[in-house]
């Protein structure tokens, strides 16, 4: 009996000083982030002086060549380049479309290519359009009805689906597999409906595959802007017989080397168990990825930067990973994951922000039901920072591959509303950045990574 | 026995029933709003179309005939114009100021006249100037070292406050009162330092008062940018000499009538029971008034045509009410309460949204305590729609006026990261809103609505 008072007086003792010492951190790091914080200015750089840093391009090696400086200067314990090879594609010189109504009389749409897409002829070329809602629709069309036209994809996201990824994923197989399938049944090219909500003017890009299609056979490939899909839409209503033109000259080149950025700060007490936050590096070539994915490379920074500044010293081993590669590839996930196995890393948390640099609402997790639990029971002290979401749901691309049976993989979920006005599309730009909105997220993430650090799940 | 029995089986067979009728009722609504919603080409017009609508501007007129005839176009049982005395306050023909940083050197700085503020004399001011954080500073100095000076107020909002609107109230007594206090020890005018959290170059107007000062001893009182105030502040610690020269004819007029805006549906089995949703139908004249208060105007009015378009009939009565004047003297809200005292109109709730159009997360919410944990018992109902916030708090200036013991008042609370960088500012325009975050307010406060009606609290 003596003994179990004892631990039941210990475990009082404890919870008090959690509580005594856990509000107060937490209000630092709030603190620091938006009083003294570091990721705005640092994503001003990375977006306005270095700019879209698609895998393979000079940028993407200036975004690396700079991520290290500032780790460097950090004053971390360690911090080092992982090398890996990635894809080089280039979107060329130029790309082109338009809708011929009738003999002579052409609309400019605004298109860009698929990531990954091969060119048309230097021509160009010049077919009949069939519009689909999906896979189904095009197969019940079948290869006498689609062959030698262009297959225009044209599902919009739902837009009652109120967490716009759920509406992204019940399109982008379009997107990514559109070529694949169409080319199988005979077309000649394909036209994507943009993954936007809104209806505007920029063409959103994004990878696609061919798949196990022979060369011969693989067909180019453009995203069309939502306004340039209902036009395209409406006049095909009129005018089944219409012709489509696009040119594009992109291009596919061998793998080139490229880099993982990775910083650390030892564990104190438990130097083997690894900590990861992360986003990644590279990023569409057509706007400055600022939301996609420059916000989620210094707000990860950040946590390392946070940690330090207000005198917290993990227990246990934290890493940033600055990922290259996501987004046409993911071979910078996939070479620290390997990197991490050979080595018999214990990863035992991730934490990615690939989800924009808005308002943060909490996280989406990946973990056994009984730590689920207990992070939701961190909740309260979230609470003065509006932060509500401690969801089960996946993590992000990148971080998703260290996941072992007990580990704790989480993503950063930022409001979702205005992610795909914005997702891989030109108007992804610095201006589209609200500086609190981004320091918010950073300090969220540095709370979670400190209350991991400091209960032991 | 028996008896409870039965109560308990009635209690469990309703709670069923409601169980089974609320969620597709919210999915409904939600649905209705985002996929066939009239809150943004609403806004659309009364922003475009209509513009900045100061009390007592030919605008504002405008917006009040918008406003019925939308009404009336809803079939809604009754809609009607409520007559009211407003203030009318003119900006007039220019505003101007600069910082003479020594004789003959001027640095143009970007300044609005705040609203209710008299003129400058037409050749303008010229004076040193005392910069000061708050009341306190500016009596200690006292009348010797203020006297024929301009005081300007630089207390920035406090960035580490996660509600912005927190910060703001931290604040606004320096826009509202300073020129009553600075006058008072003989300043000859006021600079205030714009309520925005960022630097940027828009100033922000507001309203502000002279108390009980006599006519003759008023001083003009105009805001300044957050960067000319950062400006200003870095040239006096220069040269604490500087002049400083504010030129405005801004002009108060006698009241004008003007008019709430009132629609109603009469309740099924409650008539006599009053639920009021409401926003503010004048804006300040700077930009067009989309975030303050276009949004909850059009919030308001789509509660009514959802739930109408839905097939819902409250049981009680429900009322949109358009009001006048919340910016520069609440008349709208003041005759609107009245009206309601002398009719002996009971009101059970009431709704504001005038926090902006941003994505909503929840509500604001003043009653008393068993009420409020009922309403907060009603969380799961709005988390599939990322609502979580169900806090004690304010409600809005101009519904809290209809507060009674037990009666519930409420506020729409979306994100507040955003909202001091546009409010009563230039750049409140149509472009800062996003259709699907006004959307998603509109439903949220629909849901709320029917949920009020449905659960009789």
């Amino acid at each position: 009996m003596k003994l179990r008072l004892l631990i039941a007086f210990l475990f009082v003792a404890l919870s008090l000083q959690a509580q005594e010492e856990i509000a107060p951190t937490m209000k630092k790091i709030y603190q620091t982030a938006l009083l003294d914080g570091q990721s705005y200015p640092w994503l001003a750089h990375l977006s306005n002086q270095i700019g879209g840093r698609l895998s393979g391009s000079l940028n993407a090696q200036r975004a690396v060549e700079w991520g290290k400086e500032e780790l460097d200067a950090l004053g971390l314990d360690r911090v080092w380049l992982q090398p890996v090879m990635v894809p080089k594609w280039i979107r060329g010189t130029f790309e082109y479309a338009n809708i011929e109504t009738s003999p002579g009389n052409t609309i400019n749409v605004p298109i860009c290519a698929l990531g990954g897409s091969i060119a048309t002829p230097l021509a160009g070329i010049r077919a009949e359009v069939v519009e689909v809602q999906d896979f189904e629709e095009l197969k019940a069309l079948g290869e006498d009805k689609v062959k030698g036209k262009i297959v225009f994809y044209n599902r919009p996201m739902q837009a009652d689906l109120v967490n716009t990824f759920s509406a992204y994923s019940g399109c982008v197989n379009q997107r990514f597999s559109g070529a694949e399938e169409a080319a199988r049944l005979g077309a000649v090219g394909v036209i994507v409906r943009s993954m936007n909500l809104r209806l505007d003017d920029y063409p959103h890009t994004g990878s696609m595959s061919y798949g196990n299609l022979p060369l011969r056979q693989r067909i180019p490939a453009a995203a069309i802007s939502t306004n340039g899909a209902e036009l395209l839409s409406s006049m095909l209503a009129l005018n089944p017989a219409l012709k489509f033109y696009l040119k594009q000259n992109c291009k596919n080149l061998p793998d080139v080397e490229s880099f993982n950025v990775i910083g650390e700060i030892k564990g104190s007490t438990h130097p083997d168990e690894i900590m990861v936050v992360g986003g990644h590096l590279d990023s569409w070539d057509l706007g400055d990825g600022s939301h996609d994915d420059g916000a989620g490379v210094v707000q990860s920074m950040e946590v390392l930067r946070i940690l330090k500044k207000i005198g917290y010293r993990p227990k246990r081993t934290l890493r940033v990973v600055l990922y290259m590669n996501e987004e046409n590839g993911q071979r910078g996930a996939a070479k620290y994951t390997e990197v991490a196995k050979r080595k018999k890393e214990k990863h035992v948390f991730a934490l990615e922000s690939d989800a924009g640099g808005f308002s943060p609402r909490g996280f989406s997790i990946d973990t056994t039901p009984e730590k689920l639990k207990q992070i939701q029971a961190w909740a309260p002290y979230f609470e003065p920072y509006l932060i509500h979401l401690f969801v089960k749901g996946g993590s992000g691309a990148d971080v998703a591959l260290l996941k072992t049976e007990d580990n704790v993989l989480a993503g950063l979920r930022p409001d979702s509303q205005r992610y795909f006005d914005f997702h891989h599309a030109a108007n992804d730009t610095f201006d589209a950045i609200n500086k609190r909105e981004l320091e918010l997220g950073a300090a969220t993430m540095t709370a979670m990574v400190y209350l991991m650090d400091y209960f032991k799940l």
